[in-house]
């Protein structure tokens, strides 16, 4: 049982844990405004592809009782919708509450009934994640040490995670894993937010920067690399956070299973291959300044794409609140 | 002609460009004690395989003034030699310095000649970046983008640089180089010491977080990668910057060339391979923190080697001020 909530509806608004502040600070937020939604969700206070469709069903939830017409509300929706681009689970999210509420529109209950249908969204989500562990445990070596990029723990999720709920589940069935947790530039999800979960649930966890991974690989010191998703295409092939890719080529390069851990909302049947994602291209400013602290020259351009594609091949596995997919490395 | 210095010996001391303030502030600092030349390297204010030679060279004239017998000597000399361990260019220096010191012992302008052979150091070292520029240029793109890490620049040396001394001749020779410098977590010398000086120098320069190279790669956005070395074994394998090896394997996944340019001084005929070479550890809290803000939790462990070793067959070549050696990927 998990001593934090990422999100929580409660009397007519949202409150959320504020990922930025962390692991300084365990601040949580009261939003009753769609647009606040809107707004945490674009500078990644709200942040995790599953999260991001739990904080955006509950935002169509305040845009229904705060428009004042079915144009206002489209716009409103639209503008929730694209909050953010590459995580299929938002406008997956957002699609869902649309048919509802449409089947709702004339009724007086509309907003109690979209409101089920939010938390609805949010209680699949945490069982999903359940899944997920179950699904992976098997997957674990019994001691031995795991990577981990970015944050696909119970953070970025409406239960206990995707890949880290494999790693809770492991370490409850009584596996020994230690975590290498890349820190996961620059926005440091990792270095933040993973070991933050981890350390607090009483999982050994080391922080690296991104560029050592392949180091560790060929020191032999780790089993395998576990991971989350944000749209993965029909081909298998996976979009998540930058960085990824370069992880999925070491791993196989050294030999080390690859796992993509991510509930079914995270597939987009509308993508025939990773070539059709959108890659959402961020602030300069995320890779420019730290802490206040000026790390590029003020002359000098960045480029910021927040995501990868790591192709189906380089992927030893997907594991699902449904099955584990066998991909291309399967039988490395 | 450069219109900045990285070191000068100047009437009885040292003026140092302080790296630790760029980009934001070039600020010299002027040293006049062994040991605040041995503290300027710990802390990185001096960096670089051939500057710390140069700085260490410095530092035992210094020391020769300073120190009252042959016993406090040693004592300095061990100290100076010891700064850091893993680039072999400060060692050299020291070494080469201790036996002139031996030859000068009892001559009353002992200083004098030993200033004279650390000012050879330094020119020779100058001379050696011009050599590397005008052997490398042949191997890069007549058009293209060329990929680095950490800072292998003028800022390195005590001239025009290693790596970034093929970028610049190259530039002079009218070929088109853009220039991505990984930022080089996690003390960002690519983000803040390669782009401030490839920008002052008029070159095309974009900086990206480490883990962008593996995407960047697979995009075909980069035709080379060429980047510098802190120690080299007798078989070709190389010890740089952390990150080195993660780059090396990427380039042999995309097929692209992949260059080490380093002066002969690099050389340790000591070592027979990698495995041999000391990786220095470095605090923990240059990875923990940055710009005064907490990027890991404080109850979470960090790993933080400064260097990583990158095998001779993952190289395809290394240019030296002597010639273009052929190594393993050489004919891919």
């Amino acid at each position: 049982m998990l001593n934090f909530y990422t999100i929580r509806w409660d009397d007519g608004g949202v409150e959320i844990l504020d990922q930025t502040r962390l692991p300084e600070r365990e601040v949580y937020s009261r939003l009753t405004d769609y647009r606040e939604i809107v707004e945490a969700i674009k500078s990644l206070r709200v942040r995790g592809a599953p999260l991001i469709g739990i904080a955006g069903a509950y935002a169509v939830v305040l845009a229904s009782e705060q428009c004042r017409n079915k144009v206002e509300f489209a716009i409103a929706v639209n503008e929730i919708k694209s909050a953010r681009p590459t995580a299929v689970n938002l406008s997956w999210a957002v699609e869902r509450m649309l048919i509802n509420y449409h089947a709702y529109a004339e009724l007086p209950d509309r907003t109690e009934r979209l409101l089920e249908t939010a938390r609805q969204i949010h209680s699949e989500d945490a069982r999903m994640c359940e899944q997920i562990g179950i699904n992976g445990v098997g997957l674990m070596p019994a001691t031995g040490a795991v990577l981990t990029h970015c944050n696909a723990g119970a953070l970025a999720t409406g239960g206990s995670g995707t890949a880290l709920s494999v790693v809770y589940h492991a370490q409850s069935s009584g596996k020994r894993l230690k975590v290498y947790a890349c820190e996961t530039r620059p926005v440091m999800q990792g270095a933040r937010l993973s070991a933050w979960e981890l350390a607090r649930e009483g999982v050994d966890v080391t922080v690296i920067t991104d560029n050592m991974a392949g180091y560790l690989m060929s020191l032999g010191k780790i089993d395998c690399v576990i991971l989350g998703a944000d749209r993965i295409a029909i081909n298998y092939d996976v979009a998540n956070k930058i960085g990824t890719y370069s992880l999925a080529v070491l791993a196989k390069e050294h030999g080390i299973p690859f796992f993509v851990a991510a509930p079914t909302s995270t597939f987009d049947n509308r993508m025939a291959s990773g070539v059709d994602i959108v890659i959402e291209q961020r602030d300069s400013d995320e890779v420019a300044r730290c802490g206040g602290k000026q790390l590029v020259p003020d002359s000098v351009k960045v480029f910021n794409p927040a995501f990868d594609i790591t192709p189906h091949d380089l992927i030893s596995a997907i594991i699902t609140d449904q099955q584990v997919i066998k991909c291309g490395r399967w039988s490395d």
